[in-house]
């Protein structure tokens, strides 16, 4: 059994991993630390964790986390940074839920988050989490930098078009929507019911964190020079991210279904759904899957991809145990066979 | 393995059934009938399925239905009863998640769903399926009338206090609120996104089919006559019932939480909060637990009963299995482990 | 035009006196104070009001607010006593929609609200703005203390029960529940989104600040010792109150559906609808009325009343406004005739 | 005083045209038709009309709609076409809230609405109702066909753009996200608050029949060839349509938000918002103003613009009574001065 820790558990990540992990066939829950919430039982916070998880959130803790195999960080961006090193040193491998070790490029990272990268030795050693493009330098790793929520959903419906060379990589277009819980668990105005049911905007349309994540993420899956306008949007719900993505056709596409199908033909959370199909959101909720379908509406030169995530799962929490399964030779799918829920 | 079928799958309670039986460790899923949609997979009404329930809704056919274990209706009233005698000669076992087996008293059933009954010696020997109530009948009953949603949260939250006798069993107040899910998927406008959300009203004052029912079941835990004003109300959300009970104390009370925490201790389903607590409906959302807490307000001699459970889970689908692993010696838990999605 | 000032106006019954006093006929707005927005557009803060509403948020000044006719104070508990002398010294009489002047009783108040009394004099002279029950009282009101929302449903909902002496007045419930605007624009973790969607709950069971505000109330009403069982819950929607009100009859009822009628029969803003009626909260959504319905269930003995506002309108601003009207010999419905937006 | 027929109440579009006009100073509610809800109180359908409107629904009737000045149809497609010529004949005008004078090219109505056009003669010589392009054209009409919901966001947004001819007009992207009270007041499964809550999908990707109409408008925009890939998506809410709008520069294109300001500088009901906005739809919710932000993102050479409208007012309702007030020299803003409802 795998002994786990998980640093900062008491967002909505901490949650979910919590939910996960509680479950997993293959994994030992060793701690959960929050310094604000020491002392508290996790399920006290969290009431649907009754009767699964009887942790109680401990102060962070070099002696119990270091016996750790595995820590997942589920903190702010800059934490795993600080902590890495140390647990490291003690064999722990690392899956950082947070920025920390997504963008390769210290300058951009430093640019987007506003704060100077304290582990660049680390971060060049990392690996970006995202196993449908990463599977084989994610096995090997010590510190996985697991993908943000838009970035996965985004990323996994341009790659088949990218690596085909089918499309223009210079003006992609991203429309993407998110659920509020990836705003947090944070106490903050605009993220309160009354604010945002019954509404729907766009933010960060002049740019958002997940933007030169994204960018990075495409760049590495064609020769070609990506350019993309990236759209966010705020839904009246908690859970899913839906990205409407928009790319022009360069070249003759053949059959794009095909085409998808055959790239994501072994992949066990990205489902190619048939053609005609409207992937919604509510069909991977709680699960760890990606749903996609891909359209040429009038046959005309634009390819149009829905691409369907739950944000804290194949977004987040369920993507990190995927990481782990990887790194620890478990099987890819342990404890993440969950049916979502419907309705 | 058992196998199992299910007649009528294209509603919430049958697709429900599918998630909970797709990963039941004891069960094999051997047909579920339509006559509407047969041919179709499964998968395609309810994606969430995919990858995960291969089957196609197929004609109800008592040769595939009658070499089942046991057989699940989550059909309209009326149906169970009509096709119950056949399976019942090959040996099937039968679990109704609708009424026809619910009411013993033939007048009362023909009352309040307005047809006759059609099969009132099976009724005669069939067994109300609560199991907190009737566990030990259930695990020898042939036919099992699964409780209605509002029965399940309103009985096991006055439970406690009529079986010690603590209240004036004739002037009980059950005030209940269901999410939308509770009305199926019939087409029907009261139950439209546009009509239901940000919205909230009571209905069935006048008296609801789930009166009688209830009725019927508190008659069981007291000596004493039971009188009870039942008023649901319809919530703005999907899934989740909260029963809000009121009853008058006729004796010493004394330590009610601790009556409520004894009453259920060996329960796996019914879960007794510290007192203080307030149960929320997304604390059970896709799991089969009730949670449950009891105040004195202002110490006075009105008893408040908070009860949750998700209506499509304990108050349908869930309690069904749960009853059939009561039925086939199976854990009583098989199956039904799932952590509530929070958020 | 009468001179209106608002202290405090970046809340939600802030924006919603914004609305309703914008178009008010016989209004003129003069200032709306916010230290912590001082010098910002309303309408870049609450954007509906673009193109309404030209004022910004200013310091809080005597000069300008003691030269205005009338005050609202949308301010926290314990504001507007502090501020009341000062205004009243100019002439300008107060409406204040917080609970400083809404308990008579000085122990009762500092027992709820957990501070001194800071203007007991004032509040002596002060009248409790419920039209229905004090409308004379009001017009000669130099201060009115405006009820709190859940205190304006259920009071006028067992106000013609009382009255006429029908119901035992020592044994009376209230099961009510609110939208989640109800909380104000505070950012508390309790009422985010992805805390309140999709899920229902009590809260304050053990004791809530209106318990005492509606006792005082409905004492009011009767000769008879009241006591009340007040149990609220939060609604996953934003705006709607509905009360349901169990009382028990201690004498022949007669004919309640008259007795309301009756009752109520020349108020603008109650609404007692047919025989048979559910009110909607969405039926009052953005109107200033309250809707209620009454039933005996099964000729039983418990009265059952549904009684909805809008929180936000009957229930703080609208009522508010109406309270202006009367205090200023305004017809009573000028600015309040807008018909609830329905979907 | 105009008076005023509506043919088809008995929708969303219905009653929210009883709300505008039960309160616009210049009309006289005449008739409201129905055949299915004839002799019903219009407020026992929507009880939000109590108190504001006392007709009932009649059967439709040529001698009382003939005798009214304007009749809006507010019908399926397909009603207005065949009722169209006798009341023209009786010299009352008519504002058409489906799609039957809509499309110009009549093959293109056939293809997308599946019937024959029945009224071809009138449609040569209606009027497509948006007033911002063509306000005195509606002037004179003697029939309007209203725009669709998502046709009025879109048109609204890419209109500066194109006029300018700043864009390639063969490469436009909409990406369009609607409330649910769009698909009507039907009863219909994928509509049931069930189906559409919690979750989000696209849905028409391979063809919406708003596609020719939108496509239509745009071409009257601009010389080059319209191309538009249109994406429409079902948003968990009731009211509000936010389109998301893509196009690419073709020349420099200067201030775009000056140009946005100055080509909607005299539009009483189209909001430039200031650089930097984000248009939530809750600030128009009730409203029959269309809010615009036009952004550029990263400086790059791809144009976004956001615009929000509810979709049953500047939609459909209030955008007919919009009309209405133009072809009868009215104040355009005569009985739609309402401040959107927020939060």
């Amino acid at each position: 059994m795998l002994k786990v820790g998980i640093v900062g558990g008491t967002g909505y990540t901490g949650v979910e991993l919590l939910r996960l992990l509680a479950q997993h066939p293959g994994v030992e829950l060793t701690a959960i630390t929050s310094r604000t919430e020491a002392g508290m039982p996790v399920a006290r916070l969290f009431p649907n964790l009754r009767g699964h998880v009887d942790l109680a959130f401990s102060e962070p803790s070099i002696e119990v986390l270091g016996a750790c195999d595995v820590v997942f960080f589920a903190t702010p961006h800059g934490v795993a940074m600080k902590q890495a090193q140390e647990l490291l040193d003690r064999g722990v491998r690392i899956i950082d839920l947070a920025a920390d070790f997504r963008l390769t490029d210290i300058a951009v990272f430093e640019q987007w988050y506003g704060m100077p990268h304290g582990a660049t030795t680390i971060l060049a050693e990392s690996v970006y989490g995202l196993p449908e493009m990463n599977r084989a330098a994610i096995k090997a790793a010590r510190v996985v930098g697991n993908p943000g929520c838009y970035p996965t959903a985004v990323q996994l419906g341009f790659l088949p078009l990218l690596k085909a060379g089918l499309v223009d990589p210079a003006h992609l277009v991203a429309d993407a929507k998110s659920g509020v819980s990836g705003a947090g668990r944070k106490a903050e105005v605009h993220a309160l019911f009354s604010e945002a049911a019954e509404s729907f905007r766009a933010y960060g349309v002049s740019g958002h964190r997940h933007l030169p994540e994204i960018s990075q993420g495409l760049a590495r899956m064609t020769s070609g020079k990506v350019g993309l306008t990236f759209v966010p949007h705020l839904l009246p719900m908690i859970r899913g991210i839906h990205a409407t993505l928009y790319a022009r056709l360069t070249k003759d596409a053949g059959d794009l279904q095909k085409l998808f199908e055959e790239t994501y033909a072994s992949e066990p959370f990205v489902d190619v759904m048939p053609a005609g199909s409207l992937p919604e959101t509510r069909s991977v909720k709680g699960a760890n899957t990606c749903r996609i379908a891909v359209y040429r509406p009038q046959g005309g030169d634009t390819v149009v991809v829905l691409s369907v995530i739950d944000n804290l799962v194949k977004g987040a929490a369920g993507q990190a145990v995927q990481n782990m399964n990887i790194m620890f030779d478990l099987p890819e799918t342990a404890g993440l066979t969950q049916i979502a829920l419907l309705p």
